[in-house]
């Protein structure tokens, strides 16, 4: 029986652990499931804090966790820096899914990529570097160009830097060292691609079709789904089966590859919806959002059939002339309702169509009308080679 | 520019009369455009609260309309029997959408027909009905079956009384007298159907296709679009047309419709988004919310397409088991969070499918599951002659 069925109600409350956009995006696909929603965060202004009830509060409050685990039947989390401790302190009161060991692995890209590589899981060349020494010894083994990252609380292509001669060491080093780092061989791939899964409390494992991401300055600017050939999707979907099963996943599970030679690299892993998976929203029988709630209050999966050729666009920093945007024929339009700062994700739009010529179409006015970096960006998405 | 563009903040904030489920999915469709909702409603647990504000107030306090009026750049409703003076308060301060004229005209059957008629537009033969003489006098001049209708605050089939020999008569007065009353000619309709039209500030109008209704001791219970043809479709529409453009209407309008001898007679018109435009969130390019939202805040319209072939089931009184219903293949849950209770709308349920044939396999399994009337009112529905 799902949680929350047995009770008079039949609601579900749902603590997140993080009110960010992602948290807005699962309250508003689980509130018509028959979900509450309640969200830790500790920005005043946290952007899921109008659908739900918000505690304010640092993540390494645990009187804080703890009193959010006792307003709630079920736990989840919306971002993958979640303290491991608090995580801990939530899964002793409350299930937490997904569970602990899946967070903890997928929060140092050493431990990841060791974890991946035991599965039989193909990843870059990488070492770990916690001195001068071992820098230099890495690139070495590795060769250049090589990026040198944070193993720890990196995201959008933060705490990362290029090497791609020997005069760039020296300036990474200086950027970057304190911490425990890692060196990945530069993959010269031909493009990058996520795939998303969601497994249930009884094991059941739905995918989506394998998504094409391009980012620019380490963030993600359009997703489409649905352009890769069956084999490229078996392969991504053997790889994400494995670490379901590995971690006895339950909820939405977010795997990023590289594709060079024909074969999927995998990049990063994230134990959670992502935001190359927004697209679902509009153009899958079921979204992201929905199958983790769905998955979470151990409810039957929904389809996650591609109902319409999609491609996302994602804005970052500002929100462009919604109104010109939303002109377009089937734009989705998505404000995550926060104040406008450079680098920041504060929006998306997803465009559908009956055809992918017509995508296609409506794509390129769409690109035209945003200006800037977009049409040369939209371009290089439409010349990568996706075999 | 759409209402709240040139704010700092791009956040639209709309007041909705009204905190029931309309107003609730208004709100989960509006907040991803970038708005927030503020809602009036006299129940403590109005079902639209966790999506926004509550202004918790009877309809007809006056300072709780100008006090919501304040708080909001733009006002709508989700009933039409919203009392016309505090319509009126409200459109003082605030611009209403859709206005006044048209909430009025849809809170007295007779006035509605009498417009319809001016118009030009087919509705069933009728008389006002003050007293028992008049009553008499108006079942001489339609004959029998007849439908004695109170004129106002009717809905869901309460406050009217079929006819069937002059012994009902005595009856149905004793049970409707004290009010001022229409007598209908019954129609012995082919089948029920609705038609929904958004028109924006510009004049534009866009339609979704005709749908097919189906009600079981008056209330709605089943909807499914796109199953007639494209004559009676374009008769639908230069109805609405007309009744828009008379307006000067922004917003969702729904007209219902009787199927008899090919042609469309107007039963009722809401001047609102409606129970059998539901199917639209999960079988729609834009869902009938979504364009209520645009169009009251000036923005452009989305696409009213039909993208699946669609079924909508609604829960009256209490939900059934929802792990049954969500294990269908493309089933789409919408609890409205209320409690169970004879008589009331809590949810409703969207098939979806890729083909018709496929759509209706799976509404023979739900109702099969559902049992209780379902299956022979899913029969019914087939069994209707819709051209």
């Amino acid at each position: 029986m799902a949680i929350g069925a047995n009770r008079d109600s039949g609601t579900v409350n749902i603590g997140v652990l993080g009110g960010g956009q992602l948290a807005r995006m699962l309250a508003l696909a689980g509130i018509p499931l028959g979900c509450r929603f309640h969200f830790l965060d500790p920005a005043p202004g946290a952007c899921a804090a109008p659908l739900g009830e918000m505690h304010s509060a640092e993540f390494t409050d645990i009187d804080a966790v703890r009193n959010l685990a006792r307003e709630v039947d079920i736990a989840t989390f919306d971002f993958e820096n979640v303290p491991a401790v608090s995580a801990r302190a939530m899964s002793e009161l409350r299930t937490l899914r997904p569970g602990v060991e899946a967070l903890e692995a997928c929060q140092d890209r050493l431990n990841e990529k060791r974890l991946v590589e035991q599965l039989g899981i193909a990843v870059p060349a990488h070492r770990s570097v916690d001195s001068r020494a071992e820098l230099l010894e890495a690139v070495e083994d590795i060769g250049l160009p090589a990026v040198l990252k944070t193993r720890r609380l990196g995201y959008d292509g933060k705490g990362q830097a290029v090497l791609t001669t020997m005069e760039d060491l020296e300036h990474a080093w200086q950027r970057l060292a304190g911490v425990p780092l890692i060196l990945e061989a530069f993959v010269p791939f031909a493009a990058e691609c996520s795939v998303q899964a969601v497994r249930g409390v009884d094991g059941e494992v739905r995918f989506w079709p394998l998504i094409h991401n391009v980012h620019a300055d380490g963030m993600l600017v359009l997703s489409r789904p649905g352009v890769f050939g069956s084999g490229l999707q078996q392969q991504a979907e053997g790889i994400a089966r494995k670490l379901l099963d590995h971690w006895n996943y339950v909820g939405v599970l977010t795997v990023e590859f590289f594709l060079h030679n024909g074969s999927l690299l995998v990049n990063e892993i994230a134990p959670r919806v992502h935001n190359s998976g927004h697209w679902s929203i509009d153009g899958a029988a079921t979204s992201q959002f929905e199958n983790h709630v769905r998955a979470i209050c151990a409810l039957p999966l929904g389809e996650t059939t591609l109902c319409s050729p999609s491609l996302m666009f994602n804005w970052i920093g500002t929100l462009p002339d919604r109104d010109r945007v939303m002109a377009l024929p089937e734009a989705h339009w998505h404000d995550y309702g926060k104040a406008a700062r450079p680098g920041r994700k504060v929006g998306h739009a997803t465009l559908t169509a009956r055809t992918q010529s017509q995508l296609d179409e409506h794509a390129t006015r769409l690109a035209d009308l945003l200006g800037g970096n977009w049409p040369r960006l939209l371009a290089g998405m439409r010349s990568c080679s996706l075999s």
